[in-house]
């Protein structure tokens, strides 16, 4: 289709995702509807048209999706038989309902891997608790939930015998626990024409001594035989995915050098955030540039840029305070983008920063001064 | 005043320049209301709540004002006396009425400049048409309406003794006709404590032949001695004014290197949109930084860039199309804008493309082939 801004389009989920999309939908003219579970989600204010609904329930999906031209999501969880049905009476529904179910289930994902020859670890089908354990011999591994696993639910790390009896007694699967060098993420975007543009991928620095994500550098630094393997890789998923979309790729880099996909999602991601600032054209514009099949956006980086989640601080639920924050705007190249959400609780992700600089050092000064200072509170 | 997102923020204009204030404001969770005379305004969908009404009407201001705590303009052709009694009345209104009530007398800006040293074009006061034709002598020169004039309204050049006839014939005044070599502009910010940001200063580019400002660079390409006078005059004079807010300043740098003041906006303005994608901090965040007190930020270049206005082609009224869209989005480093406009008219502001490279020359041939492709026609 070519540049029509009149066409409705229909968002399934009005989270912080869909919130940074319509800012950059705002820009087209685009005529944005959005449905969501929470009647405070944070799009709520700012589309043409926001509607309370359940996002799984067969009749409300396929209502909404009724009267749009082209339907798109922010989260996977929905029901993608009204999706199916909504694309069967010629609608378009970007990324392809097919692809949403696929990714719903982490089972057919690695099935999916494996059958077309896209590294990721090697792992052993499983239905219940039972079939967890007699791969002891096997330890350490994870055990993920082939569905009902979102926003990191349905995964665990069972490291001894001790830990069997908390296996999921579900079906799934048991993978290696890889023991990787760096955690790497490529966003990739296709367009109904085909064309494929990806981003330059992007690093998640852990902290040295506890086991998490401390912030998201772009670009990673990786040596570019590692950087040019993971573009191709990112490319070739989605090329054999056929999918028309965004799509998020986070891999492991072992410590032998090699990528093996993790996780992928078929949507703007968290580890696309510094594109805002960071990259010529953000992964929001991206993804509506690719669902709408406009040309797709150069990706090339701005400058180096980090990315920091905000999240509610441990203890403390009500209306949220946000402490440190005039420090926070007071240095330079720091930008604050919170998600329209009154009640913060502990760990709830209420907006990110990205800070840019040329200097990659000042850089990392910035991250830890900016991790110091701002508390979500209540 | 800190960081309160839950501050009530009225602003007085839903156009353009609210629209794009308000896509930074979501990055802060502002609660932004707007009131517009235009029931279709840009800003009608975006922000918390938008209501029709008139802008100039007292009751009507002061009544939109009432339940607010701060109250901004993003047009100054206001109801100076309403804000003057919220005011009054405790609460903040920046930029300060009074200074609203000045710039929207060109000649009491004027006088103004007189008074405090800040460079212009000389002037003489007249009363009526009758008084313009004394000054024949004087010929050619620039007539101006003290009120009344926006958008470049009551403004004229008379160049000839023929052209007396059609001078305006209301209180206002002549000046003489500046020959100047380039026309340039600073946008500076002061908040609250009285701090005080400059951005870079920005160049109107004028077509060779066509008398008419064709786009605009940043940074101006101009000797930095002209560059530290330019940003001087910016600061002296939002000092003087004791103003809280954003300030665009458009100065003639006449072909003797001089600087000389020709009109000042006390708002966010059309030269400073490049500054979305081109510096580390918008004009439109700066301007939220200076009314919220809070610390102001860089305004540094990311990368130089050009800004072209999108405007309605002649000839053609009505639902706008825009031809050639898909050209100028297949362009590297084309930043489409567009003001949720629905109707075209003959050189309506439909938009802006801002362009950004860090290559002078490939972004002039950008500049040129995104001016031939894109058409607004109905």
């Amino acid at each position: 289709m070519s540049f029509n801004p009149n066409l409705k389009i229909g968002v399934l989920g009005g989270g912080q995702l869909g919130r940074m999309m319509i800012q950059s939908a705002i820009d087209f003219n685009l005529d944005i509807h959005v449905i969501d579970p929470d009647e405070n989600a944070p799009c709520k204010n700012i589309g043409t048209t926001f509607q309370k609904g359940s996002l799984t329930d067969y009749d409300t999906v396929y209502a909404f999706g009724k009267d749009k031209e082209l339907i798109t999501i922010e989260i996977e969880n929905v029901n993608t038989k009204a999706l199916k049905q909504l694309e069967a009476e010629g609608k378009k529904v970007y990324p392809q309902p097919a692809i949403i179910e696929l990714i719903q289930n982490k089972l057919h994902q690695k099935e999916f891997y494996k059958a077309n020859g896209i590294p990721t670890a090697d792992f052993t089908v499983v239905n219940n608790r039972e079939d967890v354990a007699k791969n002891e011999a096997s330890l350490p591994f994870v055990n993920k939930l082939a569905t009902g696993g979102y926003d990191g639910r349905g995964v665990q790390v069972i490291r001894k015998a001790d830990d069997l009896s908390k296996a999921f007694d579900a079906p799934g699967f048991i993978e290696d626990l890889v023991d990787f060098d760096k955690e790497i993420s490529v966003i990739v975007a296709r367009n109904e024409k085909g064309d494929i543009q990806t981003f330059p991928t992007v690093e998640m620095v852990f902290h040295p001594e506890k086991n998490l994500v401390e912030y998201l550098f772009s670009p990673a630094e990786i040596d570019s035989k590692v950087e040019d393997e993971a573009q191709a890789l990112a490319k070739d998923l989605i090329q054999k995915l056929e999918m028309v979309g965004l799509l998020a790729i986070e891999m492991f880099l072992t410590k032998e050098g090699t990528l093996l996909v993790n996780e992928i999602a078929p949507r703007t991601h968290n580890s696309g955030h510094q594109s805002i600032e960071g990259n010529v054209t953000s992964q929001f514009e991206q993804h509506l540039r690719a669902i709408l099949n406009w040309p797709l956006g150069n990706t090339e980086n701005v400058s180096p840029s980090a990315m920091l989640n905000v999240l509610g601080e441990d203890g403390y639920t009500g209306e949220a305070k946000y402490e440190g924050m005039d420090e926070v705007l007071a240095t330079s190249g720091v930008h604050v983008h919170l998600y329209g959400k009154k009640l913060t609780k502990p760990f709830r992700k209420m907006g990110h920063i990205t800070i840019t600089d040329t200097d990659k050092e000042r850089l990392r000064e910035k991250v830890n001064f900016v991790k110091a200072q701002l508390k979500v509170k209540a």
